[in-house]
């Protein structure tokens, strides 16, 4: 497969940075192994990574990962293997799993990725069903994915504590690919099976300030490791709560806060002599799938917003409503795929990076978000990550995929430590 | 890469031996699973397997693999993550290792697999340097290998319970590509640092009786999982010591447990309705590289053999005398490469098979060992080991090589076994 060709000549100190991670990768992966050893990995995940040409930093970490489906098929061995490696860890005896997929039924490129995980879980040895939180789903249900392969979803039956199949399935490992917008559901509380990942890393409770709190910390340990400025590899963002964007209630705390951040971005744009413009994300603290997003240059944008843009701001999946967002540092992507603006996707399971692909939109800029509908994917060549290229320039694809699995594991550990801190039973 | 073609019409009991592995995948995965919960699997290894059509086993179980150079590099990923997780269990605090080859300075191939296993350990994010045994070896020497790469062997030194370079270089884990056919060094004995795989699995010491003993555990365990005769999966074997090929001592003794033997196997053939001529190979019981090896049909074919013969079977690697031998059940290799016979050899790092090559002899029939000067090796393409393909035929090359997946693992898991039984610290 042939490696996206990446058009922007990139420069400055991105290549510096790149170098530094490249040199320095027995230490990191040393690093990562004794993080690893203090912190369980989430079972999977992927991370969203904007790549400036100055700075390489992730913008987003999911924990309930869709888009297996995007992912080269030629890799599948090294999922699978990643697999067993995190089943051995986690639940040495599960036989059978159960995957709790989201509730579309008719998102044709969804049921896809649900297809390639049950694969690459049979693959790695499990029996694996499908149990459905949707209230429509009453028998088992054929639903055909996108490339005509068929899933069963069944309605899901508590027991005890336990949840299970009508005809008696009954196993020890349940897996979430249902990100939980929507609350997290009884029937998934106080089970004694292994939820994974953990009920509060569903949207409901978790926060993306509280990941990139985590972040924080995670970035300036790696950045001291390898003596770098850790804002090369870390976004400024800030936190506002409530807001009520129908009302314009908290508007002007909102602009500030977006003016205050901008202001800290031109000192390090200064600092660096970088001749951009800084902007911010606007997006639900609580929120998913690039809804309720947006991308502003300065806090007088906000103000005086017209009814579709506060509409289109206050509500996100399963029509929630949005109080909290978090201000981030806009970084803009500087990489494209046949000149439409692409960002990394990198996708994990265990502490193992098994893949990625580009999102490509063709119709957004290099400082808007992607993750919106329109967009597409190419599947991202995949051998560079695990294998840097020592006798090659910083920027060859096969090192810039190292150091993109490397920022990728940084978010990843961030997410371990996320969980850790917001874990409801550590107390 | 195409996956070399199985000339040979398949037939008889293996199929439904591989139809019933298939179909049994979970159960064999979490089986597996509960094994290494209980053993730890070696470092690495290879196994040596032959498939008749009635029989598909292990003949020999390699724990200092050569070869590595041979192994498909489109699947160095799988290598490089086996590697970091069994990295993370043995010596999680490992920054450096010290790899310690084989005394050759100038077999080109084998060098080549030492540069193929420094950049797979580099990958997972080691520092590695290699430090020699060889008393020729007094400074640091750079070697080339057949493809041009080179890598530079040290004088080891001894320092309290630790082995070093001369500059200091000390690492806390130490890995063997050396066989020790030569004797245990006393530079290795009673270190503190990790020693894999350990001392006495070293062939001055190991016995192949020792692990076929291990195996007939392991296979009968693993067919009263699947409901079948063990040895569909088995070789018959016996011991046989105090001998002396030059003195002709002990030549009746072989020559009576080599018939016992056949008559066992024809007992067998008899049952299953073979009709094929039973043979044994008899070789080295602590021997290597197809040294001191013969085919016979019967006990007679080992009465009056002439020196030149007895020479042969007298002497292995190192110029060590023989004087205890195996005699196993030979296994025919129905599989063909290019009308030339083949062997298929499957090579594992922890308990992950990480890839596969064809052993092709020209000049060789399908009774005899192709472990021997002449040989060479056709890639054996690798996807299929993790991936059955569940609508294939049971024939079809992903699913045959998914059963030589399992049948190597188990071999893995009786050489697991067999350090276990015969660790000197372990009474």
């Amino acid at each position: 497969m042939p490696v996206p060709h990446l058009t922007t000549a990139l420069r400055g100190p991105l290549l510096e940075l790149e170098t530094r991670i490249l040199a320095a990768q027995p230490q990191i992966e040393h690093w990562f192994r004794s993080q690893w050893h203090q912190h369980a990995a989430p079972f999977y995940g992927s991370v969203d990574l904007r790549n400036s040409g100055f700075k390489l930093a992730p913008v987003d970490m999911n924990l309930f990962p869709g888009g297996f489906n995007n992912l080269n098929p030629d890799f599948m061995p090294l999922a699978v293997q990643a697999t067993m490696a995190a089943v051995e860890k986690i639940c040495p005896e599960a036989k059978n799993v159960l995957l709790i997929p989201e509730n579309h039924t008719r998102n044709a490129y969804y049921l896809q990725n649900v297809a390639t995980l049950v694969h690459i879980l049979e693959q790695a040895g499990l029996k694996v069903r499908l149990g459905s939180l949707n209230p429509e789903i009453t028998a088992p249900t054929e639903l055909v994915a996108a490339n005509g392969d068929t899933v069963t979803v069944e309605p899901l039956m508590r027991q005890g504590r336990r949840v299970l199949l009508e005809d008696g399935f009954n196993p020890c490992m349940v897996l979430l690919n249902n990100d939980l917008s929507a609350g997290l559901p009884d029937i998934l509380k106080g089970l004694e099976q292994n939820l994974l990942p953990p009920l509060h890393a569903g949207w409901a409770v978790r926060r993306k300030t509280h990941f990139f709190d985590a972040y924080d910390k995670v970035a300036a340990d790696f950045s001291k490791l390898l003596s770098i400025d850790p804002w090369f590899i870390n976004p400024y963002f800030e936190r506002c709560a409530g807001l009520d964007f129908h009302s314009r209630q908290g508007e002007e705390e909102l602009a500030a806060t977006v003016d205050a951040l901008i202001a800290k971005i031109r000192a390090k744009y200064d600092e660096y002599g970088i001749d951009q413009e800084p902007f911010v994300i606007v997006k639900a603290d609580a929120g998913t799938y690039g809804m309720g997003v947006m991308s502003v240059k300065s806090g007088e944008e906000l103000i005086g917003l017209n009814r579709k843009q506060r509409n289109k701001m206050a509500v996100i999946k399963e029509g929630l409503e949005v109080s909290e967002v978090i201000v981030q540092e806009g970084v803009y992507t500087f990489e494209s795929v046949n000149e439409a603006v692409a960002e990394p996707v990198v996708y994990m399971i265990d502490h193992f990076v098994v893949g990625g692909f580009y999102r490509v939109h063709t119709g957004r800029g290099i400082h808007e978000n992607l993750n919106a509908p329109g967009m597409h994917f190419v599947p991202l060549s995949f051998e560079s990550p695990c294998l840097p290229d020592r006798k090659g320039a910083p920027d060859c694809p096969p090192n810039r995929f190292y150091a993109y699995g490397v920022i990728s594991r940084l978010a990843l550990l961030a997410a371990a430590l996320e969980l850790e801190a917001t874990d409801p039973d550590a107390h």
